[in-house]
């Protein structure tokens, strides 16, 4: 199976420290990926075949221990439809009006 | 406590007919909340206080048990953080990059 | 609509300290909210109507800001269908497999 | 990095027909993995190296695409701690209570 999906990816290490360097570390592994993608407020979403999405989605999670970060908790959501799933086939009719 | 927190909703109605419209109908009840909203790939983040963020959750689990549909599931997610935690202010500067 | 719904719970609060205690405490609100419950290694699952699983749902994300915690990701997935979902109903058969 | 880490995997096939066929068999991919595993009301827990936890977190969404699906969704959370985390870890103190 080959068709495009759409995973997204929610980074939470565990740090009484400053959590936003550590998720920035974790974003920019996403944006070296050569994947297709958009940050959200509450994850990124990387758009590809399968393997490669969950590839990125790994490393993204092992970018989080850095420092003084001894857990790390990765929510991941799989959509894939026959047919394929794109970022902008599900976006773009609501970006005029957000 | 009154921080501002965000909430991404993503519902999942259970169909074998055309799921999209069955969303759009819950994007519609946030939109129509009056909350700050943003339309992602995988879920639609309100910011707001928690309870109202939690009440416009349920109200779009709630609309989707339309026509054919008899099963949804809901995938909510509350960032709180003290100080408040807002949409613009986690994503404003991977706006440029996207 | 008065279905029986099921409502999975994840709280993730950041702290570099005893992440255990914080989480713990949070399941003591759930166990004493008077609703079913089943505690899983990510989550604790409650049954009961829509309502009251998210009012635990919402006391167990403030029970974490305890202590040193300045930032709290809920993770709450809801599953409800026309007839009812019950904690019994989707586990039962597997319990002699596991 | 060689943590045993803990996964939770959520399969969301899209369909009229029966759900609970289609999750079943994603189970059964989970349990004949050879991974420890224990299934829950919203989720089957595995726990592993990461690689092997998500081949068969991979594994059991494919599994969905039988029949008359067209879309699924699954979702994942992946929890890793320096020196480990398991099932029992996480559960043991409160199998008493439930």
């Amino acid at each position: 199976m080959s068709n495009t999906v759409i995973v997204d990816i929610e980074v939470l290490p565990g740090t009484g420290g400053d959590v936003y360097s550590v998720v920035d570390g974790a974003i920019e592994v996403i944006q070296e990926s050569g994947l297709k993608y958009a940050v959200g407020p509450m994850g990124t979403t990387v758009e590809g075949d399968l393997e490669s999405c969950l590839e990125v989605a790994k490393a993204a999670h092992r970018a989080c221990f850095v420092g003084d970060v001894e857990r790390v908790v990765t929510i991941i959501k799989i959509g894939e439809s026959v047919g394929g799933t794109t970022i902008d086939g599900l976006v773009s009719k609501f970006r005029e009006d957000a």
